[in-house]
């Protein structure tokens, strides 16, 4: 597509997006990921590749309508302003389809080369320090604790069978990312920044754990002090 | 101070912090560091280092009226708290004075050991991978951007003169925590947590700019492909 061309849909895209300033990087990171894998796919179509990227998250703002995820909503979006746009039937369509595959919660899986490509671009947002970083920014916005207790009061470990919490969601979900992915390329991507992850969620774990069990001791030991005098 | 005097100012403080989940754990971490900080202190008084943590953040709610820092608010509550539940005149006093002093924004620097303990612990919750989570916990919170575009539309590695982002948060103020404790102690905890919080800025930036570098020049190549065409 044209430079033209591609500025129209951004604009648009913008216009939509109004949430947050940590969502339209978000876009960009995952057009640019997206283009990275599609380099590596001679067959995928770069403008519904680019088309897709720009507009998988439209529909944000509509999944807060009962019963309508925001890849469900955003694919009927994309549609129709590509439509609006004077994007043919056929390309219009195929970005519908990738929009409504890209998340995990629409229940079907990425046919296209081009809809597993912005699966995977997408998942790799949450790879490697920036996942890092979107996972804490999730976790505030849904106001998830970093970390629960266990009974004895020291931090649990985040354990897949625990109450949610941002440690969880990094051993039950964000650990296993690169399996996810359905191309080599973004496979290849996401297991290169995961030791970044893997390093940065495991000196959590140990600051807080470790923090928590001398401190914890030396406040037993003042308060029991007392008792005894 | 024994088990059942610590616990009724704990419940007072509990009820006095409504806002985030992630709040509370702050308080407990600040508790635990500070008592590993008094326990290389022996000149300072440990029930007033107890109840300095405990009670250092109550002004967060009044933070709100123009004028009054969270500091100076929180003080005159923790004072009035403590002659409630019993406490003599002068330790209430003495606990107003830590809480008065334990945040920069208060303009007045900590006096007494156990002041500069508090002022140590609180930092030291902003060091390290808790510091790194913490930082963008309260990022998202004042809806501030991770990191700011350049001219070139390529991500600045957020200077401190740049406009405001968690990664100049980090170039400005975190990456120097350790030079601003007061004890020993602070200082020696707060370096060794520094390299997590160091090594998870430098993956952050360098796959943020390394996406893209590499992103936005082949979304210049494609799109100058096709006004050639």
């Amino acid at each position: 597509m044209t430079r033209r061309e591609f500025e129209a849909v951004e604009t648009e895209m913008l216009k939509g997006m109004q949430r947050s300033v940590h969502d339209t990087g978000h876009i960009y990171r995952v057009l640019y990921g997206a283009l990275r894998i599609a380099a590596t796919e001679p067959k995928a179509d770069r403008d519904i590749v680019i088309l897709a990227a720009l507009l998988h998250d439209i529909g944000r703002a509509a999944e807060k309508r009962p019963g309508v995820g925001h890849a469900e909503a955003g694919a009927g979006m994309a549609y129709d302003m590509l439509r609006r746009a004077g994007w043919g039937e056929s390309a219009a369509a195929h970005v519908r389809n990738c929009v409504r595959t890209h998340s995990y919660k629409g229940g079907q899986k990425p046919q296209s080369i081009e809809a597993k490509i912005l699966f995977d671009a997408d998942k790799l947002d949450l790879a490697g320090a920036v996942g890092c970083a979107r996972a804490l920014l999730f976790g505030a916005q849904i106001d998830e604790p970093l970390y629960r207790l266990g009974p004895d009061g020291l931090p649990s470990p985040g354990l897949p069978g625990e109450e949610s919490s941002i440690l969880r969601e990094y051993n039950r979900k964000l650990k296993h990312l690169p399996e996810k992915m359905f191309t080599a390329e973004g496979r290849r991507l996401a297991a290169k920044r995961q030791k970044a992850m893997d390093d940065y969620f495991a000196a959590l774990a140990k600051e807080i754990y470790s923090g928590y069990k001398k401190g914890a001791k030396l406040l037993s030991a003042e308060l029991e002090n007392s008792e005894n005098k």
